[in-house]
């Protein structure tokens, strides 16, 4: 499969990324807003608040369970497991809560994250909100790129809404605290200049940028499976996300994702300087 | 109507509540996420950013045709249009959006606003999410306290959950801004005692405190429509919700909201000094 970029092709990577987003939606469901939900403190040591929960782990069994058999030769890396070697040039790169925080707080806002990592870049990425019921899709291999939002039986294509001016910019991060202190200041240069700064939506922001609704997102401090799944959907969309001077961010860090090519020169010009 | 606490008096002001949040839907919702949405600035003098939307409008219209209907002699107050008068002693306060910046972002964590007032305190709320299908309904109301959750035909008693110590407690506002240089202060003092604090949520904060997956909303600046649907939902899942001072807070202010009634007083203990 390695190299393969014909539709078909594209059609049986695209199934079995939807399968695996599929499999994870019960154990992430069935734990949600309980009251049992237990959380341990993955970096308890280092004093960070970082909560992992059964769900967490019960999801990627369930999306690791259906890519083993869907796509055996295939490598795949996890959030909670350790990760699995493979031999096609394909990792799968999952995170099956992005947002924890978000889920123990009972706002569906968290999303699964599945991205495919073709060796050189993510060429599938996909956004699932299991509450809502919501999945955005993103393909960018062959020289297509294409993204589209479902919801059951209503499907529409994503697009990312024109805005070059930072001063009519939506703006979300997750936190008001952005990474170390040079981040925030370059973080809070941004937001000195844009219309309206939101707090709290993870994934979700970027996937409402590719629909259209935001602006901008920045944000520092990201690991790789934060990451891969928005790259093909923001840039199906026709937006642009990079790290902060402009360079490939799939492996992480600081990144910025605008829905205008404009607005986002705009923002690194700022940023860069960090 | 006046006075009347018998069952079937809650039930037919019940239903009146409900049918008013079912006429909110359908405006708001042909309205969200759409590129076309048109928002004009309420507070453009001022300088402050702040969206009405054609949806908030045509949604309180939509609620005060059914009220006209159902309670042709109760009186209505809303956020977008002028007070209409009655003689029953019944007010219904409404805010067809609240969080209009969350619809205007696309995020489902705003909310529909109905509350009946039998002129000595709200004692019917409604938190509507038209997007996710979710109510959230409290009753406080001749010697009743109840509240429960619907999403279609799944429904559920509404608890607060347990957690009296600051240092456990998930802590909500809408805004890192909160208020007034004082209020901000008084609000860090309490953040800077609790386990974890999220932004951006709205009213929807308060619908997971009365669910049991947040344990302390503390907001400044509300409005009388922003706050009073909330209280009926809080109490009637044995949470508490009152101003900084621990008075009543149906005229909105400053606003501090708890799960718990120990947790609720130790942030009143720093908050009082405001």
């Amino acid at each position: 499969m390695d190299g393969d970029t014909r539709d078909d092709g594209d059609a049986a990577l695209l199934a079995a990324a939807h399968a695996a987003a599929d499999a994870a939606r019960a154990p992430c469901l069935e734990r949600f807003r309980q009251s049992t939900l237990a959380a341990d403190d993955k970096a308890e040591a280092s004093g960070r608040f970082d909560p992992v929960t059964a769900a967490d782990r019960a999801a990627e069994i369930a999306m690791r369970a259906v890519l083993a058999r869907l796509r055996p030769g295939d490598a795949v890396m996890g959030e909670e497991h350790a990760p699995t070697p493979g031999d096609t040039g394909f990792t799968w790169v999952l995170d099956p809560i992005d947002g924890t925080r978000s889920y123990m707080s009972g706002a569906p806002t968290w999303g699964v994250l599945v991205a495919l990592n073709d060796g050189v870049r993510p060429v599938i990425g996909l956004i699932d909100q299991p509450f809502t019921g919501e999945r955005f899709e993103g393909l960018v291999r062959g020289g297509r790129a294409t993204a589209s939002w479902t919801r059951g039986a209503e499907k529409r294509a994503l697009r990312t809404r024109p805005c070059a001016a930072l001063s009519d910019a939506t703006l979300f991060t997750t936190y008001p605290e952005v990474g170390t202190a040079a981040e925030q200041a370059g973080f809070n240069a941004v937001r000195d200049h844009v219309r309206l700064t939101r707090y709290g939506l993870d994934c979700y922001a970027y996937a409402l940028l590719a629909m259209g609704c935001v602006d901008l997102v920045i944000e520092a401090g990201l690991q790789p499976y934060d990451v891969q799944a928005l790259i093909p959907v923001i840039e199906g969309a026709g937006g642009v996300i990079t790290g902060w001077r402009g360079e490939d961010c799939q492996q992480g860090g600081r990144v910025v994702a605008a829905g205008d090519a404009a607005l986002h020169a705009a923002a690194l010009e700022i940023l860069s300087r960090v």
